[in-house]
């Protein structure tokens, strides 16, 4: 029976009924709901709102509940309208009158904004744990890749050699913005509705302070209609969520690429691919494929929360409802997508051999060429045309840069001469670019040190 | 064990392992993926390329999977990797052998993707029926209501009186076009992708047509590679259901207002309706603001499903698996908003007497003053700065617009008479606006009549 | 000077005139407002509604503004409100009085709708027009290219060898739902809103059905208030719009891949890609990554139009007069992109060499070894794992499978013999998939056939 | 002339031209472009890399076209590529041979990102400042209407009486989390792209922290190829703008509800509203429905960054181009909403008497008939039985709860007394409602002393 009935005279239609429940989605909330409801309880006792008696009841018979879930000893009616409805429920069953006190001095609108927002908050410390892993992956995967060279791409076509550490890293940084947005949000995430009762605050002598202590708030929301219609967190997570999505999506294209037999640069292990049920052969990349494709899902449930809130007047609306489907969705992605990561990079086997041979006669030495000249007097735009039309005479004669001798590139341009023909090594390109964020060994190796710093 | 071991050493990582596997959202698929695997199978017999004997046991075998599922007699193992895969392991557990060759000459890419039309097709007629069932309410109200007044207004301004029929009505001609749309879309839902195998076809001799004909598909898909890499019927679906969900989330809207004590217009049933766990006098038009809140889903589901194809290269890659997802997010929206965005309003109550109290006195005659001078042969532009200030004048001294005489009506311009203070009544103003599609109650009849001749 | 002025008694604030200003934005729609505005006069003057003589001079001044604006002998006025009003103004400018008749039976709701309409539909014949060119440069691409040896790839591996006509044409496929869908919805932006004057249609006698008849609309509205509210002519649009992006992205990436050295499957030409200001060797595929890249606008604008619409109360609200921005940024990235590709595909340098050797030795064979098995009985999973571990084999031993001899075939599995070593080269492999809508040369002829009939 | 040519040997398409070429959307930019290069100049002259003769050469000719731009003295080639080259090309035209040499030591990829970071964060400043004047005006707001009652209401149902002064704070706060959410994302906005080349570093001796320093950069990336691809930046932006749009859409719905003459609580300025071309008495809150219907352009804009970023490979590819368009769309629509947002609350009249009657005869006391009876001693759960009993009665008798007398209170359940009776005025509730946070003008005083303080 719902808690609302007494000026109905007509029972909620089952259709109704079944459109309006959530507790197919809600019940991951049944540890916040129970951590915040023992928080609030204590606070009434301590403020005698609520009589020592009657808090001890309820407390033990939350904490008999929890037990209860954990233990699969007392499951939720799935026909329930929400979780924190059906565990009130239970708790009468367990201790009768007391546990119709437990609801004074606030509603369900500031009850499951504040459980919902605890629920965030763990699970956002378990995300930041799993960009860690990541992370530390990505730096040790760079320590031993200083030197490993690879086509380094603009527009995917090779541009100037890079190190296979340095592109990796590149991942890191990305990843480390994502840490930063997540706990740049996190005061957002841990200010306290509880205690604003319905919209309007409540004239019980409550102290919000207490409670905001006890669960590890960080503030106190000021205004009670902001309060339980703000949902401001679900959505700015859902958005760091899409950067995390994206970021993710970037790099399993590369891996995906990378395991084409024309790029070969990686090996995916068996653990995180498939095979196909009609070719015996495949070895498919799918986990990167679902990752990437999970982006979608991400993406979706952000336009999802932004459409829900779209020109709702304050304060609660029952269409708020929705946040937590949206959220919970971007959680269920994005927690196994870093976790499944972590994995295919530990696990994959980098054809460095294969990223060598294909840095070779690629030209992405050109810029150097150009470079040498500029350094030499020639206005960088003639050195660029000079070396341009280089790379078109190679390209015709199927010559690699490289190869030229001092003799063929001074008949080019008188400038060019024994420095210029040992700048195109490729090993010489990497090492060259050693200002700060370069790829040279030596700016990478400065650049793990600052990665390792920031992860502590 | 997956279906693909033979090249692969190592066993697929758990976190991969549930990663990957999509049982839990594609199960709803189990009665169209038997019914397009026995369609299959049947071709095979005919065309000689499966033993009638095997193929009796394997239809057999698939009739019995039906009714244990049915039953529950058996259920999905929840590990497995898809619903698919998990009934050919379950018929292989019946009858041995030849359940290994049901799948010659197709693939898991042509199978999914035709499970899925055969699904989603039943989907869009029943969506179909309870927008027709939606329709036929609608029309019901609507010749009761022909000579209702009601505020018709822009930018939720009066503006000028219709009836509650003509606004009723309104949303039959924006369901019109939804299920012209869901329609209009059926070609390309059921054009069958089976036969295109993994991706290029087979060498089988196999007949897609008898296939098709057996299904239902109007048409055979012309290009294998298309065929497993087509997720338009999905964006497209989705685009359709996130217009009805446009249209449902303005009429809940309106319902909200219409609810609120300052219009009065409606009293939702309290069958839809719910009350408060804090606020004894609440009842809140939850159904209404659910439906609303929900159109978020629908446009995730599709902003989701289109960021999951931007930039796939051909032909089936992994990421499309999550095509479901978006697609049952949006049925499972859709399909109970469309039945009680009826049942909302079979059982409201509407407050003719406030809508037409609204109406008086609130200037939305005053066109029909305009027109008057305009037909006096005054032009528009002008007419309008007359009525204008007339308007400015009624609200600086607290006067209704219709309860003007005739003499005040000529102090403020000499060619208004008798005749203009006539068409100030509202009833009139009604009336007037016969043109084809206008208000006016005999425009209406005609409206009713062609929407009845639309719905049959 | 605004339109309304006559009850308003302070001018609009500066910031708010330029905030609702749309002329830089509408003013694409002047052709389409004439032309809308002139079949209305024209009527008017039939029922009588105007005097033929005032409808004389307001023709004839519509037709001197159309060329004024044509030869740039006049200019909009940024500052005005929009496209409409201006013209409006420098009729009144030219002729005076009769110029405020005009208006007469309709307002901006409707007027504006229409001459939306009108535009959208003529850019939609060019958009199919340009979807048809393209069309025919994929049916003549594939008619070259029947026999030409490429990887059919899943998940970005090689799967299976398709021809390269028969990957162009998967293309083709795509861009006829895209066509089929502009069509469909051409009867629903072909529905006259005109006539429904602000909301509630009018009293005047006028003649939707002529105007209808005379501006080549297929329906007249039937619901005034659902005429001037109603924008899923734009939304529809531009979901069919996001489609057409969604294939072409997916077109685009492939053309960026094969452009890599590592696949080195086509040039582009230099009329379609851009060098680098710093690397002298770089030839980037810029116009494949710009189509790409604008997916988003289309994805965006799609999105903006549906939460523009969303719980938008009847009827006409102004939130609605954005709807331009959003259709017109994709027809500005439909209609360029859609030429582009053409021109990409037209001056493309195909490198089928280098695809056919990619085919060899890629396993893609791998299939047709296990169909053969399933052919002499064993079932098609056995020998599913039979060659999956003839694949582990060669790819240890760094064998091409079609380089196997009978013998070494037959040591594997007795099955084996000299037709399956047959089934081994890649063009049997080719020719074998000869199911309808499969690969094989003869498939693809009556594919190509079944595409010229379609374009016509 | 592009500046690539060297390798090429065919003009570029015009079609390619006009699609590829960004100046009509960069040219924004060139101030940024100017104050970026600058420093990357004075930074090469101080380490040697350019002489200081060429260098002021550069710095003069840079000053020089700044002020042709400023004075319109020289204007951009609508058909140049971007903004950056035309200021390198007019460079070149004033100063000759020198002009080549600025682009030493960087590439057009990590200029345009230093550029489009030094604009969004002179823009990032001028929301900040209408961020607090939209603050300072709720505040003031907020001062005077400490006692004004209004129905708050949750699901569009009157809940419980607020203050107009409460009411506004909602929005305080919800701009103040805008506000934070901005200032957090500067680090990450402020890190500097420059000095990263194209995409690996350089070999030249740059000094990146010297141009970070003088262009008020917070950081310097700490990897080049995550420098010149990154565009988090403009996503989290375009995030934050997202959710500044949300609330004002929600502000604006309600301002628009309140403006109806059904609510009457406020009546919008002259200034900000319009008139109708048809219905003289229209006065249409047009400014606001204007705000709430571009929340779909800063959505779109969103999910258009989104998409484009989807799946990108690194490092730079053409795609990201599109950043800008998508940054304009949504800075464009944010500035002037911010100031209309203000100018309309600044310009309104608040109808406090409309409110106050409103609330009069609402039930919106019955929550407080409750806590009366839980306080003495019944549940929660009963006490609110039992109200909802007597609502449903007053209901029925058409009474306002305040108009019973202490024996009707009694008759209906014996707790009831005199005090009962006092607290059912809903100035008294108002008052009541004195926790943190709450509504109570108590309450409100310390909320707007906390709003003070944090605004400074």
């Amino acid at each position: 029976m719902a808690l609302w009935g007494g000026r109905f005279s007509q029972e909620t239609d089952q259709l109704m009924a079944r459109f309006s429940s959530s507790i197919d989605v809600d019940q991951k909330l049944w540890q916040a709901d129970i951590r915040g409801s023992s928080a609030h309880v204590r606070m009434l006792v301590s403020q005698k709102i609520l009589t020592a008696a009657d808090g001890d009841k309820i407390l033990a018979g939350l904490n008999e509940i929890a037990e209860e879930i954990r233990s699969g000893a007392w499951t939720f009616n799935p026909a329930a309208e929400d979780v924190h409805g059906e565990i009130e429920r239970r708790l009468f069953e367990k201790i009768g009158e007391p546990a119709k006190r437990m609801h004074m001095a606030r509603s369900r609108n500031d009850q499951v904004s504040t459980a919902t927002r605890i629920y965030l908050n763990e699970k956002l410390n378990g995300l930041m744990t799993d960009i860690r892993e990541l992370q530390k992956t990505l730096v040790a995967l760079a320590e031993v890749h200083t030197h490993s060279l690879l086509p380094g791409m603009t527009h995917l076509q090779h541009a100037q050699p890079v190190s296979l550490a340095h592109h990796l890293l590149a991942y890191f940084w990305m990843l480390q913005r994502d840490y930063d947005r997540l706990a740049d949000s996190r005061p957002r995430i841990m200010t306290l509705p509880l205690g604003s009762a319905a919209l309007a605050g409540t004239g019980f002598p409550i102290d919000r302070q207490k409670v905001a202590a006890e669960l590890g708030f960080e503030n106190v929301a000021a205004n009670s209609l902001d309060a339980v219609s703000d949902r401001d967190f679900v959505v700015e997570f859902l958005a760091n969520g899409s950067l995390i999505a994206m970021h993710l999506s970037r790099f399993c294209e590369e891996l995906i690429l990378w395991s084409t037999p024309e790029f070969g640069f990686v090996e995916l292990s068996d653990a995180v691919t498939t095979g196909s049920s009609i070719m015996p052969q495949k070895k498919n990349p799918d986990g990167a494929e679902l990752i990437r494709g999970r982006t979608g899902r991400v993406y979706g449930a952000l336009i999802g929360a932004l459409t829900m809130m779209k020109g709702l007047p304050l304060s609660y609306n029952r269409d708020m409802q929705e946040d937590k489907i949206h959220l919970f969705a971007a959680l269920e992605t994005l927690e196994p997508s870093l976790k499944l990561m972590n994995l295919m990079l530990q696990s994959a086997e980098w054809k460095t051999e294969r990223m060598a041979a294909a840095v070779s006669g690629d030209f992405s030495n050109a810029t150097d060429l150009a470079d040498d000249l500029a350094a030499k007097g020639m206005s960088f735009r003639q050195a660029h045309e000079v070396v341009g039309e280089l790379v078109k005479f190679c390209l015709k004669q199927n010559l690699k840069l490289e190869d030229l001798t001092v003799a063929q590139l001074k008949k080019h341009n008188s400038l060019f001469d024994q420095v210029s023909q040992q700048k195109l090594a490729h090993t010489q390109v990497l090492k060259a670019r050693k200002s700060e964020g370069g790829t040279a060994p030596d700016a990478v190796l400065v650049q793990i040190a600052r990665a390792k710093a920031v992860i502590g």
